[in-house]
């Protein structure tokens, strides 16, 4: 039995989820990332298992092939994925997953209608994400605007997620993400067993 | 608009319901009770427009005619009811709404379509329900066998709400009202106008 829920979060770049996430995943139980297969060489660091799961070209072709995916991409030559297997088995260890993917894997997995949680999180206004993206200084003004226009576009699919988390104040908007998450548990669908003892 | 959300919480006798409610009323803004109309005699301290609407018989009927409320019962030969007027007025004004009603009512209100958020209050057990009923010392055995009947009976409609709250440990219960309230509040549909102000 699939016990925790599959929260699918999407963000523009520089919407600030990679912050919120960390902060939500250390201030509650039971919760986790996802883990992306790639085939990608490993960057400096980066751990097998850990921060992707490596595979080669074929074995990552096998793996469509088998359809253990739950959506993959192919980005500049090299193919990145959402492995089920994974996911499934922490679900039903009672593990709660975020899977961060942009909105193509997200529109993806709704058309394979994924029980899945689809959260879109959001800067204050696009003036405001312009100011972070030229704040952390990385990225040169034409990637800056590529990543603007992108956001712009990305934001018209808010519609087709479940909740919207505004990224005004980070503590608040860790504190909506953290009641999203909390809340969820507090479904009848997901309290079955429980509810079942009770009544008993 | 509607900008506010209906949260119709139903619980048994003995679950704790006033007790939450209070707290999270007393913990979030923009949140208050509904407040149902009856013809029942004003108890002394009761102050009508506060604790009821106090209606005579006629003018209850009357509303009754009118459609004026979302759901109606006559209980002990007096009727008690819940004015759509007042509800509206206040989701139009951006607050938030609790409904404590019970299960016929929550039902009745699923039938028409109200988009409402369904909450269920439990106890950890029966057992525990029932320990609660003696020592609140306020119902005879007779009462506290019929309350407690009707506990594990209404409790066979948790299926139809949306969320159950379980109330083991009192905090834990407060915490999980507030975070479905907050997370109902992220929510995609309720945020249309920020996310096409932020979007713009």
């Amino acid at each position: 039995m699939i016990k925790g829920a599959l929260f699918v979060v999407t963000a523009p770049s520089g919407a600030g989820k990679t912050t919120i996430c960390d902060a939500v995943i250390s201030r509650i139980g039971r919760l986790r990332y996802s883990i992306s297969a790639t085939t990608r060489p490993p960057r400096k660091g980066e751990k097998d298992g850990k921060d992707y799961f490596f595979l080669s070209r074929e074995e990552f072709e096998k793996g469509i092939g088998e359809d253990r995916f739950l959506e993959h991409a192919e980005v500049y030559d090299n193919y990145y994925g959402t492995p089920k297997e994974f996911i499934f088995e922490q679900l039903r260890a009672g593990y709660d997953i975020i899977l961060d993917i942009d909105v193509q894997g997200a529109l993806a997995l709704k058309k394979r209608k994924l029980p899945a949680v689809y959260l879109f999180i959001v800067p204050p206004s696009l003036e405001e994400l312009k100011n972070r993206l030229v704040k952390r200084g990385t990225d040169n003004e034409e990637v800056i605007a590529r990543r603007f226009a992108q956001a712009r576009s990305e934001m018209g699919f808010i519609s087709r997620y479940d909740y919207c988390i505004i990224n005004d104040r980070l503590e608040e908007a860790v504190e909506d993400m953290l009641a999203v998450i909390r809340a969820e548990r507090c479904r009848v669908e997901r309290l079955k067993e429980e509810i079942a003892r009770i009544s008993g």
